[in-house]
Order: C-alpha cells, then structure tokens, then sequence
C-alpha cells in the first residue's frame, strides 16, 4: 500500500475541515465595519484567497501538542494576517510593483496606494489584537508568549529583515549560505513562526519544542527552495502567479545557484529533515505535521 | 507664588531625567544590526527626535499607579515605535509625501520609499517585541495586556482607522461630532493608549483606572484641537514642520470648524476636563500627569 496516497488523502479530509474554521475566523475577526473603506481593503486581502499554509501549520502543531483549541485558530489566523499584509506591502508600486495577486488586482490597484499602506499596517496590529481577547478564552501568559513569538518571526530579525536583504540582493550573486539566510527570514521565519505558536498553545517539554523547531525550520526552508524550483518549472495557470519572475527581475534563487537536479535533491533532504525532526519529537501524532511538509515539497515538482 | 511656574519647573527636572532614560533604551532596543541598510533606516526612523510625548504619558501614569518600571519604560519605548512608524509611512509619496521632517530628509527620501515601507513594518513589529521580554523583568500577564492595548491603540479602532477617515476627508465639510471621531482616533488613540499602558504597568482599582482612561481621552483631543490651532498661529520655525498645511491640503479642522476663540476655548475646556478626571482618580501623585496635560495644552497658543 502506497502510503502516501493515504496520507494524501486524509490530509485533504482533515484540512478541508480546519480550512472552513480558518475561514470562518478571518471573516469574524476581519471587520468590514473599520472606518472610511479600511475594512473592505483588510477584507479584500485577507478573504477568499490563498493556500491558508500558515494557519494548517500552527493548527497542526497545536494539535500535536493537545493545545488550548481557542488559542491555536487566534494564532493560526494572526499568522495569517501578517502574512497577508506582507502581501499587499509587496506588491506596492515601491516594492514588487504587482497589479494581480490570485487571479484579481491587488489591494493598491483596488484602491489606492494611501489605502493599501494602511491596511497592510492595520492588518498587522489586528494579528496582535486577535492573540489578546480580552475574555478568558486564552490565557494571559499564552496570549504573551504567541505576542512574543509573532513579533519577533515578523520583525527585524524575521520577514521584514528578510525582505530588506531581497532588496538589497536583486542582481547580486549570493553565496548559498548567504540565499539561505534571507530565505531563512523572508519567508522560513513565519512558518516557523506558526509551527512554534501552535506549539505554544500547549505546554510541549523541552524535546518536543526543539524537535518542533527543526521541523519548522527545515519546512520553511523547504518551502522557498520549492517555490524556486517552481518558478522555472511550472507555468503561471499552475502558480497562481506569473512565473519565470525571479530570473526575469534577476533575483537570486536555488535554481540559479544550483541548478534545476541539486535544488529539487536538496528540497528532498529538507523533507527528510522535518520528518526526521518529526520522529524525533516523542509526540503521539505528528501525521498531519509529516502530511503539511510532503504536501509542501512534493507540490509540482 | 504662581503655581503654574512651579509646575512647569518641575516638569522640565522631571522630563529630562526620564527623556534620558528613553532615549537610552530606544538606543538599546532599535537595533543597527537589522539586515541590509534596515536597522539604520529603522534607528533613523526613531532616534535624535521627537517630543516623546507619548512615552513621557506611560512614565507618568505608570509612576501615579507605582507601576513595574522595567514594563513601564518598555511600554513608554513601544508607543513611541508606533508613533515613529506611522510618522514613516505617513510622510511616504502616497500619503503625504514629506520630504522634511524635524528638518531633516524624511526617511523614504533617505533610504528609498522600499526602505521606509519596511522599516515602519518593522518598528511596528519590535514595539511588540519590546513589550514581551524573554527574561523575567515583566509578568507574562502585563505583557499580554500592554500588547493588548498597543495592538487596539494602533490598528482599525484607534491610530490607522483615523489616518484612513483623515484620507477619506480631504475636501469635505465635517461635522464636528465627525471631527473628533476622527482625531480620537488618529492621534487620541495612541496618547491615550499610552497613559492606559502606563497604568497597567499597576494595578489601579477600576475608579483610577476610569479616570485615567477619561484624563486620556480629553488630554488626546487637547492635543490636536492645540495642533489644529497652532496650525494657523505659530510660524514654521517655532512649528519644527510647516505651518498652514491643513488649509493648503484643505483638511478639516477645529479651526476652519469652529474659528480660532472658540477652538481656543474648546482646549481649556478640554484640559479641564482632563485635571478634573485626575483629581477624582484618588491616586496619590498625578502632577506630572496634570503637568504634561498643561504643557500639551499651553503650547504656543
């Protein structure tokens, strides 16, 4: 029996199930009611759209983990948040310069740069007043730890910092260790980030929240280096997104500093790696965790 | 003896030594080592500048509720990074397009408008990093509740959602109910979420609490009722920005609104109102809470 196929198939029942609570949140906790157009434009970016990994990483760990379940959907869908305002912020004229995200024109097209810089910064600060309700649902504590970790994964040190060494390395010819440090930012530290406030809604010991760790470094990693192999493989009706990007705007990727065999056997080994971080974490039952990592590597290529 | 004098004296001792102190510490937290030109972007953003108004609000009230100090200055130095930040994205091309601020290049113009988007995303961030230490200086509870108040004094309720009314307002004849709906917001919400981080740095019972929250509220709309004033009557020099903007731009005021007596008037008023929730906070020692309102309203006007 192939058990890939297997897991395949149980982590399409059990994300369809979580995708529906996730979306259900954002609705709820994404208001339209925000004055003077602000709220459709948060709307307008966070809804109907996107593959929601963030939010199935934190939920996945915090199952794992037996996590308080009020708090895990706070932090899958405060992750999310800030994901989806590094989006819009992207694609700003100053930036990525981007008029289509998903098939539709992107927040500052829709309406306007002033609105689009705005809403990207509120969608931030909702990340963190969603992680701080102030009924009884999470724990004071809690709240503080998923505050800490959030900011700091999107911050300096995480995907603003990574986004500031892509902007720094378009046309430069980074070194490996130097490609994987801003990947390690620009997009491994959120979904590392998430992994790790799911497993702060629970109270995982100290192995299980290294292994945790590993898996979601190595998975974040993994996930860029896929993306990059995807860039040049797949076309942009299979993307979602215009593809040939990176090599068309001289961005640094794997592919350009391995070639197309090295990078899809190194997006392998970092499979390898959180699975193996996985088997290490002395948790009960990590499958869906082990079902979001194949899910992330093995997508197109 | 002109109590006024008095005060005011005490208010410069007491300013200096605490300004000091702030300074030192958005030195320490607003790190230069943030990759690829963006911690110099974000220290520049905040450093050698400003009034520090809010973090002299959480100093003092933390002070009136003998508040945590290590929370207190970490509180003081995230409103401040708050402020910084939307003083960045504020003065980007699609919103106001500044190019001097405090007489100096404003940061987009410093470091490109990529540069300044980042940088004000990830001032944004490390306020809430501040506020959630690893170490033990700060109970995990206070910290949850001070990045609780930040979050809702920065985003769609508070800061952002009155930046996205002044947008929406440019050229029409507000009401004034609308008005101050919309400076509670834009500035009201951050000064008065910094005094109510000051107290929750305490414990205050809910009858200082509530007072605190209404010395705020009316000391926040003093501030830009005295803005919308000295708008017209000072000149550039002694404004540090340039003076008659709001009518250039034809923005809304309490001037154009009311004239010049009455919003004169209005801001005693509301300085009254704000000494008045003082005096039945029952809290021992609010002068520098009493000074700092006096120094906000008797600016230049």
């Amino acid at each position: 029996m192939d058990t890939r196929v297997k897991q395949a198939f149980d982590l399409a029942a059990w994300s369809a199930t979580r995708l529906a609570q996730v979306e259900s949140a954002l609705s709820e906790w994404v208001v339209a009611h925000a004055p003077a157009g602000l709220g459709q434009a948060m709307r307008y970016a966070v809804l109907d759209g996107g593959k929601r990994l963030r939010p199935l990483l934190a939920l996945a760990a915090a199952e794992a983990v037996h996590g308080n379940e009020a708090a895990a959907m706070r932090a899958a869908c405060a992750a999310e948040l800030i994901h989806a305002y590094s989006l819009v912020h992207d694609d700003m004229p100053c930036m990525d310069n981007d008029v289509l995200r998903r098939g539709k024109p992107t927040v500052h097209v829709k309406f306007g740069q002033a609105q689009a810089l705005l809403a990207g910064d509120a969608l931030q600060a909702l990340a963190f007043e969603i992680l701080t309700p102030d009924d009884a649902s999470v724990p004071l504590g809690m709240q503080a730890r998923l505050c800490g970790l959030l900011a700091r994964a999107a911050g300096h040190e995480g995907m603003a910092g990574g986004q500031a060494i892509d902007l720094a390395s378009v046309g430069l010819a980074l070194s490996e260790p130097e490609l994987r440090a801003m990947h390690c930012r620009k997009t491994g530290a959120l979904l590392k980030g998430s992994v790790m406030m799911g497993a702060a809604c629970g109270e995982p010991g100290s192995v299980a929240r290294d292994a945790l760790a590993a898996y979601g470094a190595a998975m974040g990693l993994a996930f860029q280096v896929v993306d990059d192999i995807l860039d040049v493989t797949a076309d942009s009706a299979t993307l979602g997104k215009t593809a040939g990007k990176d090599a068309a705007q001289d961005k640094p990727t794997y592919v350009s500093l391995l070639g197309l065999p090295r990078s899809q056997a190194y997006a392998r080994e970092l499979l390898d790696e959180a699975l193996a971080a996985l088997d290490r974490s002395q948790l009960a039952d990590t499958t869906s965790l082990a079902a979001l990592a194949r899910m992330v590597v093995i997508r197109e290529n």
